[in-house]
């Protein structure tokens, strides 16, 4: 593991992706997104993407400097065609916009289709929080989720964002997959070599997927078989109340924007799939006040977190809080990278002609 | 197992409640929501809930005839309180409310304390399909769920519902509680004495509870555990996205509304806890053209029916199918209810002084 001060991994990748032809302020908004991801400890969302948008950059699937085309707007929303752009930047002018939106109305929606990766969905809605609005944000992806009694995916890992304020930067913040885990949790269990415990995924025949060599196999050649919803197989853990939330968010970002929904949702060979997205944020002051809002969201949250824990745990948690004891850390110590993601973020810098930062001490633990 | 022409047993439950002392219009609200649920097969919604009702409105806990007072108003949001009033008819009034103000603005959000039990969420947001809009409904409940890691019940089965609309009357309709399974299944367990699933509640240890006896007994005492979250015990199956969702949908009632939220809900001896509610509706044609939605919509259902069935199964459903499957039935032969049941309505109706509908001569299999 390596420790790089926060700003320092900022600039790196800011450079890295001006150097790959996005324009300054994307870029700088691209690897602000990315940098949180890994500073909160949600590394599958940070800067190791660096490579797979750097192809899809390159491909021409990704692209820098697009004006996104408005298919429809009225003072509460906002529908856009990205026609490709980054989906970090994007992404961030868009809530930006519906956060405007929403100031002046109450409340505001915003629709995109033809986006791409937009990395963690709570960096959106925490824009939202942090101007006494609830923020919400949702993306479908590339399809790898099986509706309950199916056997083909229809359906992405969709994640649902939502977050609220409570007092002194103390915050709800859910960023959830409605399946019930990410296909890099698969690939996990295969390098480990280990058995996939049941209500995860299913194979071709729709039945309980075990090794995940051959299922990863399946899913990749399009032979059926993949991630079973939230709640996993069948009705006796609510899987269909997954499936039911999977379906929800691919509704309120495709459907709303005439974009592309379902198992056509495709990563191609070298990138992500073209994706679609939504943003919603609600001014507390149309409701409440919000300092009044904000002490039941504080009282909430420390009700939650004082709770006696189950036998064996250590602590109760709150949808936001690991993330948010793991940026502070971050903050103070440097961002943690693994030793062979900074390699290939220092390869990307060389061929790019970028200066590299210097790591910091590794902390006491 | 009797059956009952729909509109006779509307009129018999809106009789009962108007004996009750219900006003008529109130009285025929609630008849409406609950006969909806047993025409499609969510008994545990529908008419067996009137002893509960009743016992209410005679213990002065439920109210008719209530006007609520609005805490706050703009044009694009309300928020209410109840004052006790049927959770049922009041949240019909409000959706309609809602429905009004997104035909204004595009778009509204209304949120109500100090009501009582709703009904079927999914009664609310098809209100909104129907108006072409996107319909939101949630309520907060009495603190059954417990939260990853705990061992004491903070939140209730809060569901979230959501529906939108397809051509010619179909629709996506999501009804489903935030915790695996509601109490009722427990009760049911503990009546057919079976062992209760890993995944579905946990003991006063917070560690998977076996026994649905004893589980009930802590419960019931409130010394400790309860109901799991959709995704069970711990983090492997994504638990704490359940309690995740659970705690979202107690933000957008009771903080939203300064209502009662978490352990604090409470069902008293005799009847529902005085519970809150959201409803929102956003009107399709301030995204795209209705008719181009709904196509797109309706694509989207027919290609997750159609799909082949796992291994062993017989069907793939989307969201709502099945209730609206069995709301036409319900619809030629009558509203299926159990005999039990149907003895206890005639129990009401005898002492109230209501008279009673012919029962339909059983259909054919």
């Amino acid at each position: 593991m390596v420790f790089i001060v926060r700003t320092d991994l900022e600039r790196l990748c800011a450079c890295i992706f001006q150097a790959l032809g996005i324009p300054q302020e994307e870029a700088e908004d691209c690897a602000e997104i990315l940098v949180t991801a890994d500073a909160r400890g949600i590394k599958s969302h940070g800067v190791a993407r660096i490579t797979r948008y750097a192809n899809g950059i390159r491909a021409g699937l990704i692209k820098g400097g697009v004006t996104p085309r408005v298919l429809h707007e009225t003072p509460c929303s906002l529908v856009l065609d990205g026609e490709g752009a980054m989906g970090l930047s994007l992404s961030k002018r868009s809530m930006e916009r519906v956060i405007a939106k929403a100031r002046e109305q109450g409340m505001a929606f915003c629709s995109i289709r033809n986006s791409n990766h937009f990395g963690i969905a709570g960096f959106y809605t925490e824009m939202a929080a942090r101007e006494d609005m609830i923020g919400l944000a949702m993306t479908n992806t590339a399809a790898l989720g099986v509706p309950t009694f199916a056997r083909k995916a229809m359906f992405g890992t969709n994640p649902i964002a939502f977050a609220a304020p409570g007092l002194e930067g103390m915050r709800f913040s859910l960023d959830m997959a409605t399946t019930t885990v990410p296909r890099g949790k698969i690939e996990v269990y295969q390098r480990e070599g280990k058995e996939l415990p049941p209500g995860w995924a299913v194979g071709s025949n729709g039945l309980t997927a075990q090794d995940p060599r051959s299922l990863l196999d399946t899913m990749i050649r399009r032979q059926g078989g993949g991630l079973l919803p939230l709640g996993g197989a069948g009705e006796t853990h609510g899987g269909y109340k997954g499936y039911g939330l999977a379906v929800l968010v691919d509704i309120l970002c495709a459907l709303t924007s005439g974009g592309v929904f379902g198992e056509a949702v495709r990563d191609s060979e070298i990138t992500s799939a073209r994706v679609c997205h939504c943003f919603m944020a609600i001014r507390l002051d149309i409701l409440r006040p919000p300092e009044d809002f904000k002490r039941d969201m504080s009282r909430m949250l420390e009700a939650l977190v004082s709770l006696e824990p189950a036998e064996g745990a250590s602590r109760v948690y709150y949808p936001g809080l690991k993330e948010q004891e793991a940026e502070g850390l971050s903050n103070t110590q440097g961002v943690p990278l693994a030793e062979d993601l900074w390699q290939e973020l220092t390869t990307w810098a060389n061929v790019l002609g970028v200066a590299l930062p210097s790591v910091q001490a590794v902390p006491e633990p």
